[in-house]
């Protein structure tokens, strides 16, 4: 097993809270391991493929930029959605970035990403042992939707969650103030599986009920179950908060959100309508229904990017996928994700492992069925005894000037 | 001049982070001025003419209860929106609170509110004065939108501010994550006045350029400057994030929201399509006559219920108008409304002070034209000048069980 000399770091897919802990932990691990310098793909494998490579000794020197590199959202490398082709048909690509890394005497190359992201790494590493390669191939596991099979959750979802969570607290607070009847449906992402949504669940504690429903994709949506249980709901409490996830499908496997505009809808310059959205459709169902007063809320890129409400939990544990990733890189091991498994829930205690980057990727992970009410219309409690630790404590961003304090390259 | 036995307080109108800050400087204050019960009022005059009232010195006994009630957003008496009639046209509902008034001895009242209920206050104190009541008639000024007359700005507004200006700050991170040209269209709050789309300029600082555009409602919209300003600035950067009120109208005095769907669009139930938004409309306007990527970003009722980004100065002086009212009554003023009067910039120093409350009631201040650029398109620097102090500071929820604790009733 040859030494590692220099490692490389890359960040794909969409933003998280603590996406930016994780390049702390592989910087800050490689360094500490004996790495003599970690190089940045600029915008992912897309990036690295023209040669943006930045060198984060320069940027990452003093431990105050470090600080705030956790405390920075999005993606402080840039970002792609790129996926490599099969080197049987085009083996172009992996002959430019096996030939930079040379260049760069790269010995380990850390990927942080989602199930899209762990393809590249399975694909490098596959490439690598064909071509007879020392270089280490090794995933981090990331993204809010939480849908990664083999590890308890992903950093990036406690986050989430924790945003979610505070923020349909506070919507209940909101539409509570008038003495009149209303409908509040929240439109949370989430286009396959229900993690997110089900977060909403966690508004609830001593001081407020929490939403009075969850529509999950994991379930086809029965318009007539959903208005029956609307209408029942509305005669017994003041005002009604409905959390959805973006995803949800009717019985025809149709998006709601795909039936927002009547047909042939146009905008104000006559292109089809953008969709709006399905909170925008189930509001709308409901007011033409039970005609009751309703309003739709989209919680939109928020919930991806809020680092004052960041998840202290998640962002230690978002540190510790990209040292353990390294660490398992200078043990020699190549093809492989960082995973997270959890000890127990009381006390919440978790440790790092590894498994074989290709049985991630591209796979999903749904909610289990046994944590959807049976209904279809709620989580169980066995969900928020799962998500509940991945929202603890927080980690507060700097505020300079009234605001929050990033580090960009 | 009677002396003060109990005295009344309501909420009226919108939620805010911080009109509960006021609650509490009311309470305290009227308490430790020998005050022997603080009356709260249910949802406002509205509930009031129903006679419901609650104790407050049984909901507020404990300070940790003080200290909850300043980090609850929304309104913890619940609020309305209904305007006391003319009394030459209609008496009754005067009789009536001034009957409530006599049987819970009551001798201030205190309204906390907007410039609507400013005229509720002067109403009362109006009538009080024609009946030779000894009742004292105090406003407390409360509103996001800033647009109170004769009060350096509105307690509400500093926090909302530092919501838009840290969330625009996550959605410039949140859209210049990929290598791609984009314009994201993020809409805010303010139907008739440009000072909650102005914070947004206060995003910017070292480490963050700020928006690129704020539109306002002050200046008409116009198509053909906007397109072009839009079009020169895509080609200078990579991403564009577009700030722009809810309120803004064309130069026909239509607004842009109304303007979003085709002629006769109807929604999925054949229903007259909802609007959905002045940032919708922007972000479709700029994708026909550009051919860019566009997104378009509501903040919708998250503006107004943030606790998690509360500005301290804010809450502060949210309490401090409370208080203050309550010694102008103990003094035997009526008929007035708290205000806040700036002494300095740096250091950032205020008073309190008084004005009739008459000269405030249904007026609307506005963007002073100076402060905007000359384009009609940004915010100057003296904007930002006048807006930074009101979003310095940080008064954090108490996170229980990973989400911010409120008070309820």
């Amino acid at each position: 097993m040859e030494t590692i000399k220099n490692v490389l770091v890359g960040q794909s897919g969409g933003p998280t809270a603590v996406i930016n802990a994780s390049l702390a932990g592989v910087y800050e691990t490689a360094r500490a391991m004996g790495a003599e310098h970690v190089y940045g793909m600029r915008y992912g494998i897309q990036g690295l493929l023209q040669e943006q490579i930045v060198d984060l000794n320069e940027c990452l020197s003093d431990k105050m930029d470090i600080e705030l590199l956790k405390r920075t959202p999005a993606s402080y490398l840039g970002s792609c959605r790129f996926r490599l082709p099969n080197p049987d048909v085009d083996e172009e690509p992996y002959k430019q970035l096996f030939h930079l890394f040379e260049k760069y005497e790269i010995g380990a190359v850390f990927y942080i990403g989602g199930n899209d992201s762990m393809d590249t790494i399975a694909r490098l590493a596959a490439y690598g042992a064909k071509v007879k390669s020392s270089i280490r191939f090794i995933g981090v596991p990331k993204t809010i939707d939480n849908d990664l099979m083999f590890t308890d959750h992903t950093p990036g979802y406690g986050s989430a969650a924790k945003y979610i969570a505070a923020t349909i607290k506070g919507i209940i607070c909101d539409s509570s103030v008038y003495n009149l009847n209303s409908v509040t449906v929240v439109e949370i992402m989430g286009r396959h599986t229900g993690w997110l949504a089900g977060a909403a669940s966690l508004a609830a504690g001593a001081d407020c009920n929490g939403p009075d429903m969850i529509l999950l994709p994991e379930r086809a949506f029965d318009e007539k179950a959903f208005l029956a249980k609307v209408s029942q709901l509305e005669k017994e409490r003041h005002t009604l908060v409905i959390a959805v996830s973006e995803g949800v499908k009717n019985k025809d496997g149709e998006f709601l959100c795909d039936l927002v505009s009547g047909p042939g809808a146009v905008d104000a310059f006559g292109h089809k309508a953008a969709l709006s959205g399905t909170a925008r459709y189930l509001a709308d169902l409901i007011k033409a229904h039970l005609g009751c007063k309703t309003r739709a809320v989209e919680l939109s890129v928020l919930q991806r990017c809020a680092s004052p409400l960041a998840s202290r939990t998640d962002v230690t544990e978002a540190y510790q996928v990209g040292g353990a990733a390294v660490e398992a890189a200078f043990r020699g091991e190549t093809g492989k994700m960082c995973t997270i498994y959890r000890v127990s829930d009381i006390p919440y205690r978790t440790e790092t492992g590894l498994t074989d980057v290709s049985r991630v990727a591209n796979k999903e992970k749904c909610v289990p069925d046994e944590w959807i009410s049976e209904d279809g219309m709620h989580v169980t409690p066995e969900f928020a005894r799962y998500a509940r630790p991945l929202i603890q404590a927080e980690l507060h961003p700097f505020y300079v000037d009234g605001v929050p304090r990033h580090l960009h390259l």
